[in-house]
């Protein structure tokens, strides 16, 4: 590469991460994100006026994601993350071919991890009913693992539980018990939580699986994976780049100042500044 | 009137009614619409794509009910029924001066007749957060009963609960029981179900808050009001008029499919076509 290329090069590599969710529970990524990747630079899109996801349909998820593309292209982000599971399970395949920047979802690397740790090849996977519908989390499990088992299990309550705040309720731990019961009797030994919001309920889900059963939280595997992926692109932010503003940007397509509390309760340190727009007009 | 107002005006009733809701919720007041005034036409929408609204802000509740009126309109109704609680209480007043055709909320009919139902002055409101947080129902209320003791409570599981099937499950009875609590030991006489999910948990509701509490279900309400007011206007439909297509039309902007599952098993008859749309584009 030439001087000038190498300049250009580097540039791009300052540049933040786009990362977007139905809502706040992608902050759950954001967090990984910013705990693996203390460099790099974050744009997130929270599309809280038009969650949840999980019981929409492919159409309207791909519809959705396309116009929040649009928007963080605005902030010349060079990766995007989608951090819903639903998006990343209905909508990822289809727009990552209209890209010219890698963009990665949370639900790949998620089920390579299971597949990796099973040893009896039993997985289940919990998520909400389009992820479940959709079928990907087996096809991908059964990429890396042909002879893979795989359940999967919509929890449709977990979520206005979580947002509710009765993580550790009793409410909680019967609906859990309901839900998960007929993983446990299958006899999966690897559980793939597979919703931005249920690693918040791992302690609950922890204590109904027992202790033997392997959790496994796709935000984790996601950040890890974009780890690589910049890597190999020569992408990763050395913190050594001049930028002005924010750190972090965080912008919602609904009542920010409500974002912004439900945020400061998952990040590890309070955010000033939230921006609303208007998501449809992209 | 000349003969040819006259015959304008007949005309003009046998224009459908529109009726929205954020969901499948406002079909519980489209059923009663049915019910009491059975000449009447209905052009039902349910947005989807979006619901649901009850934790969302009120610029965002008013862009899309504004939205859903200009798509309505498009329809040629004669008047409209936001049959959505949050609505009600966030976009009507704002957007019944923009239109040039009568339209009412569920708000306001379940609230006069709570006032005219209380003995001892003190009335329950259940509702989304939204609903509450607006503090209408305390208002419209007080308009009637000055002296009245208004005691709200956001029941956000409740929606889910009901999506989920659960109508009278012991998981729901235990709900009910946090949420209503409180109300309970204030002693209200009166509970508002102001949400157009809550009349399908009322046999819950009933067995927790007893038999002495009046339970008021603003859908049965609103079409009373409804009844009136086109009866007012010369508006009433005497059936005699002769129209294309099925008698009632159903839109949604999303997943029609497992909307018309819903609908058919909350109206007394199946429905055959449910028809999607691009809410946005309006």
């Amino acid at each position: 590469m030439s001087n000038k290329q190498l300049d250009e090069a580097k540039a791009l590599s300052y540049a933040p991460i786009g990362v977007f969710d139905s809502g706040v529970g992608g902050l759950t990524v954001a967090r990984e994100i910013m705990r693996q990747l203390p460099d790099e630079r974050i744009v997130y899109f929270g599309d809280t006026a038009r969650v949840p996801y999980g019981s929409k349909s492919k159409e309207t998820i791909i519809r959705f994601s396309r116009q929040i593309i649009r928007f963080l292209k605005t902030k010349n982000v060079k990766a995007i993350v989608v951090a819903c599971n639903t998006a990343s399970a209905l909508a990822l395949e289809e727009i990552q071919s209209e890209l010219d920047i890698p963009i990665i979802g949370v639900l790949k690397p998620g089920a390579k991890v299971a597949a990796e740790t099973t040893e009896n090849g039993k997985i289940g996977v919990i998520a909400t009913e389009s992820t479940i519908a959709s079928q990907l989390y087996t096809k991908v499990i059964q990429s890396h693992l042909p002879q893979a088992q795989v359940l999967g299990k919509p929890c449709p309550l977990f979520v206005p539980l979580v947002e509710e705040g009765w993580m550790k309720d009793p409410v909680t731990v019967e609906v859990a018990n309901r839900y998960l019961e007929p993983l446990k009797e299958s006899g999966i030994d690897t559980l793939i939580l597979g919703c931005t919001h249920y690693p918040l309920l791992r302690s609950t889900v922890r204590q109904v699986m027992g202790e033997e059963v392997n959790l496994v939280n796709p935000a984790y595997e996601t950040a890890i994976e974009l780890k690589g992926l910049l890597d190999d692109m020569d992408l990763l932010n050395d913190g050594k780049g001049q930028f002005e503003g924010p750190v972090h940007q965080f912008y919602v397509s609904d009542a920010a100042e409500k974002f912004k509390s439900f945020a400061n309760s998952i990040l590890p340190y309070g955010i000033d500044t939230t921006q609303l727009i208007h998501i449809e007009e992209y």
